[in-house]
C-alpha cells in the first residue's frame, strides 16, 4: 500500500491529523530524568534517558494521533548511543501502531540519496526491518536528481517523502523567498509534479511538503499549488502559530496535512495549564486539546472517524 | 586555533590542497571485503568492514594530504553499527593528523542546529573527544537564522562549516540557478558575510562553501563574491572534472581551497591504469597522480611546503 493511502487511512480512523514531534532535548526532561542534565553523564545514559522518555510519550500517543515525527539531530548528539535509542524509539512506536516521519532533512547528489533512502525507509539489513520509517523529510537545495533516489525508493516500499518548502523558523524568507516566482513557489510546482510518480488511491500523493503554519496566507496559496500533495505543518504551539492559521493547508475535513507540535506536548508538564500533572498525563491531555483545538478550527467532529 | 589557521597551515605544511572523500560503497570494496557484499550479511560485519576498509585509506592518505571527507550516508546505512564505525574512522583520521570534514549537509532551524553543531562539531559528552569533526558541511536553504548556531559553534570552538552553494550534481540549476541574482550567488554573497565574523589569522573565514569543479566558469565568479571563504570543490575525477576545471577557486599557490576525489581513490584498484596493484597501493598511486595534477595546474611544486 503506498504511504498516502496507509496516512489517510489512519487520519479517518483517529479522527485527527495532529503530529507529535519527538524532540528530546536533555534540558527539559522531566525530574526523574534529571541525572542526565549532568554535562558528565555518560552518553549512553543521555541517550537512554531520552529513550525512556519517548517511549512513554508514545504510549501516550498511541490509538489518538496518527504519526509521531522524531528529530534526527537530537538522536545524532549522542553518537552510536544515539543512534541506537532512534532505532529503539522507530521500533516502539511502529510496533504501537504509529506512522513515523523522521525528521532528518537530508539531500544530497544522487549516489549518496540513494544510501539516505536506504538508512532511513528501506533498511540495508534483515535487522534493519521495523526500524525504518513510514517517511522522512528532505531538502531539495540540490534539485530534481537529489530527490529522484527517495522517488523511487517511496514507490517501490510504499513509504513517503516530505520536502521543505516554506519552513517555519523566523529567518526562512532569505533565500526561500528569493525571485520570481518566489523559490519556495518554485520548489512546491516541482514537488507537485514530482508526486504524479506515486499517486495512491486517495488521490493523496505520497511526496509530500513541509509548510510552515507561520505563514498562514502562504500556507492556501501553496495548498493551490499543490492540491495533491501531503503537507506537514509545522509552527503550531510553541513556535507561535494558532489552529486557525493551519486551516488553509487542507483539502477538508481534516484530510491532506498533518499538524505537528512537539515542545508544547512533550513538555506540557513545564505550562501553567498542566501544573500538578505527571509529565506523562500532561502530555495526554495537551495531545487531547490540540486535537479537539485543530478539529474545532477544521470544523470537523473532535471525537470519531472523519468522512 | 581557528578552523581557517589549521587548515590553511596543513595546506601549506604538505604542499597540496587534495581531499580524500571517505564514501564506502559496499559494492565497491576490495575482494578481502567481499563477504559483506551478501545483502544478508550481518549489518555490524558491513560497517566493521567499511571502517576496516577506510582505516587503511586513512594510513595512505595520512601525511599525504591536509584533510578527509567521510560522507555520512554510507554509515548512516548501517544504523548504530555504522554510527559506530564512523567515529572509528573519524577518531583514526584526526589520531593520523588529518583534518576531518564530516559531508553531513545538515541544515535545520535554530534548535536543531543546535544539537546538529554539538554532534557532529562540538562533541554532547567526555567520550565525544576526538571523534567530532574539524568541520562539516551545511545546507543553506533555512536560512541565517538556521546558520548561525553552526558560526557560534565554530567560533568557539576552533572548527569550520562549508556551506552548499553550488553543488556537482547534474540538475543543480534547478533551484541553484533560481532568480536574479541567481540563488547560488545570494548564497555566496551571505556566506561572504557571514564569515567575517569567524575570521582567522591567515586572512580566511572558518566559514567555508562547496563549489562543483563542474562549473568552472562559475567557480571563478563565485571566488570573486567569496574572497575570504575557503572552498572545497567536489566534482573531480570520477565527476567528470579535469584539474584544470578547478584553479579558478584558489587564490593563488594551492590556498583557500580543497579539491575532493572520493571513488577515484578509494577504488583506484578498479582502473586499468593501477592493475596489479593492491588496492592500498592503488590508493596511494592514485593519490600522488592527484597531488601531480592539481598542483600542475596550479603551478606550484609538486612536492614540499607552499608559501
Amino acid at each position: 500500500m503506498t504511504y498516502a493511502d496507509r496516512l489517510d487511512a489512519a487520519i479517518a480512523s483517529l479522527g485527527n491529523p495532529c503530529l507529535v514531534g519527538l524532540d528530546p532535548h536533555v534540558d527539559s526532561l522531566p525530574e526523574e530524568y534529571a541525572v542526565v542534565r549532568d554535562p558528565k553523564a555518560p552518553r549512553a545514559a543521555k541517550a537512554q534517558a531520552c529513550s525512556a522518555f519517548l517511549r512513554g510519550i508514545i504510549e501516550v500517543a498511541a490509538g489518538k494521533v496518527p504519526a509521531v515525527k522524531p528529530q534526527s539531530a537530537f538522536f545524532e548528539m549522542y553518537g552510536a548511543d544515539g543512534a541506537k535509542a532512534w532505532e529503539e524509539v522507530v521500533g516502539v512506536a511502529r510496533s504501537a501502531g504509529l506512522l513515523v516521519i523522521g525528521d532528518v532533512k537530508r539531500g544530497d547528489i544522487d549516489s549518496t540519496a540513494k544510501a539516505y533512502a536506504k538508512a532511513f525507509l528501506e533498511g540495508s539489513s534483515p535487522e534493519d526491518r521495523g526500524t525504518t520509517c513510514d517517511a522522512i523529510t528532505i531538502n531539495p537545495y540540490l534539485g530534481a536528481d537529489s530527490v529522484q533516489p527517495f522517488i523511487d525508493t517511496c514507490a517501490r516500499t510504499g513509504t513517503g517523502i516530505y520536502v521543505l518548502v516554506r519552513t517555519s523558523n523566523k529567518h526562512s524568507a532569505l533565500f526561500q523567498d528569493h525571485g520570481q516566482p518566489l523559490l519556495h513557489e518554485k520548489v512546491a510546482t516541482e514537488v507537485a509534479a514530482w508526486g504524479a510518480q506515486v499517486m495512491g488511491k486517495c488521490h493523496l500523493s505520497s511526496i509530500g511538503a513541509v509548510v510552515g503554519a507561520t505563514h498562514p496566507a502562504e500556507l492556501a496559496r501553496l495548498r493551490g499549488l499543490m492540491p495533491t500533495t501531503p503537507l506537514l505543518i509545522p509552527g503550531y504551539g510553541a513556535q507561535g502559530a494558532g489552529a486557525r492559521d493551519v486551516v488553509g493547508g487542507f483539502l477538508g475535513r481534516g484530510r491532506g496535512a498533518l499538524v505537528n507540535s512537539s515542545r508544547g506536548i512533550l513538555y506540557a508538564y513545564k505550562q501553567p495549564k498542566y501544573a500538578g500533572l505527571h509529565w506523562k498525563d500532561a502530555a495526554r491531555a495537551a495531545i487531547d486539546d490540540m486535537i479537539a483545538e485543530i478539529n474545532a478550527a477544521l470544523s470537523v467532529p473532535s471525537t470519531g472517524t472523519l468522512a
